[in-house]
């Protein structure tokens, strides 16, 4: 089989990443869009080379008479390519006015909702989508506007325990490249749903202008993504080395006097589902006397001797 | 002395990271403008309390009548706060036309070469300027859309070999707030030096469109600063725990097949004042086998057992 760059650098990285091991059951998000159908094609091919197994989910919106079609479009497509299609219809706007959420967030909850009980219902190992680069940029810069340590500036890893994402590799406009030179069919998306205020801002008005400034802005933020996921990775080995679940609401962290004492700390409320404390916050922890204890977001820290024993506070609000 | 909020901060901020020591002599650049009134303004007064001795530097770009105005308002200041002035007129647009430079670059090349001369002449520690937290903001952005790893991003330092930026911790909002509250008067140099393209860009047209997202965005990017400072610092531990120099031309770096091996390789880079190699060419130098070599950016690097020599390579181009 002959690959094309693009395909190989999307394997490249699969590789590089550990993304998909061989004969990992893989159901793939495809919307019909470019990306996705993108997605959907290099990983058909991989599909041979990795032994893979592969699904398509697709989520129906509801919310066009286009939505059928797109529908239509990607079965055709599956039924082409001999993968499996499943396919959930939910009217995505009754969602977001019922929960009151932005049609952008109702539009992912459903989606995530019905990938997961299909990856559940399959006996699959992982989910993957389309983001590709400039979607791994914009996430960026948003963190860093809201506010995040080094931690969460990654915005997208490759792998995140069964959401896969092997396209944050390619920038959008290597994606447009490959469907125009491959002649490759796709249903519009763009406007399936409404970008929430803050995206709109960053895609529309903020990363055409650092464009400006650098014509490759992407893979700048490509790369420094790149050295943070090998920081999150060296910060969960100290995670793994230094802090241990003594019950189901309870973990002891042994404290080494250096700089990962705090990122390990935060890492211990992400365990808990909790977004973690902000610096000043970690440092007034670190800093407490034995038998000192502090609660902070639901959590309950105590301080004894070498240790912080982090556990949930059943009491709290 | 009555301190007030924006006074303190600043007091903390140097105290936090230890900028001055008592007794220091610091040498401040002062255009003016308020930012560096400010600077002035609050060193003065922590000057009694840590014992610090001061003196201005103002220099004269010589490009507008306005400029030698600047000069006699800033003299005046001084003598009135009893600090010693000294000043140097330059023509900043002849020199950037010499040199081809654009007028933002030589006015700061023509500041700190009359900084530097000065500090040597009167045998002083440190030279403050008044770099506030809006700077740092557009710094970071500029690196992050240029391409950074994460010891680049920190934008600015509060501290680096003698150079101290003690307003890292406010914004220009706060600035403009403390001058008004307390009258002072300044001048207005905001048009003294064209900023180039991607500088005015970011200043006018990304960061506007930031604030839209998050009105104290600024905050967040000191904030992620700060976690890039406490990384630095760790970085330079570790360099200095396991990189010798074995002479003028060459350092032994201990490799400890562990996350910070890359950092202090590039960090190596640095310390010969030669751009650090990107993360691509710094996995294959860390990736050599024994006896292994390479040539890159004017040094030689070599592989011998668990240690990589580098030395600068005068045979290299």
């Amino acid at each position: 089989m002959v690959l094309q760059d693009f395909e190989k650098k999307i394997f490249k990285f699969i590789k590089d990443y550990k993304i998909f091991n061989k004969y990992d059951k893989i159901l793939l998000g495809v919307s019909g869009g470019k990306d996705s159908i993108s997605l959907l094609n290099c990983m058909s091919k991989l599909s041979h080379i990795y032994e893979l197994e592969l699904s398509v989910a697709h989520l129906n919106h509801g919310m066009r008479e286009e939505a059928g079609r797109d529908e239509d479009f990607v079965r055709q497509i599956c039924k082409k390519l001999n993968v499996p299609f499943f396919v959930e219809k939910k009217e995505v706007f009754k969602y977001a006015s019922e929960k009151k959420v932005g049609v952008e967030v109702a539009g992912r909850d459903l989606r995530y909702d019905f990938f997961f009980r299909t990856l559940k219902e399959l006996n699959y190992d992982k989910i993957a989508t389309a983001h590709h680069m400039d979607d791994l940029a914009e996430t960026i810069i948003y963190r860093i506007i809201r506010g995040t340590g080094i931690y969460g500036l990654a915005g997208m890893v490759p792998l995140e325990g069964v959401l896969a994402k092997p396209m944050l590799c390619v920038s959008l406009e290597e994606i447009e490249n490959y469907v125009t030179i491959n002649n490759i069919p796709y249903v519009e998306d763009k406007y399936n749903y409404s970008l929430e205020y803050s995206r709109n801002k960053i895609r529309y008005e903020i990363s055409p202008k650092m464009k400006e400034i650098n014509p490759s802005f992407q893979k700048s933020f490509f790369r420094l993504a790149s050295t943070v996921w090998e920081y999150r990775d060296e910060v969960e080995k100290k995670f793994n080395e230094r802090v241990h679940k003594t019950d189901e609401n309870s973990y002891k962290i042994k404290l080494e006097n250096d700089f990962f004492d705090s990122e390990v700390l935060r890492l211990t409320f992400l365990k808990f589902q909790k977004y973690p404390p902000n610096m000043e916050e970690t440092k007034k922890v670190l800093l407490m006397k034995n038998k000192g204890y502090r609660n902070l977001k639901g959590l309950k820290i105590v301080k004894e001797k070498d240790f912080l024993i982090v556990t949930k506070d059943n009491n709290a609000a």
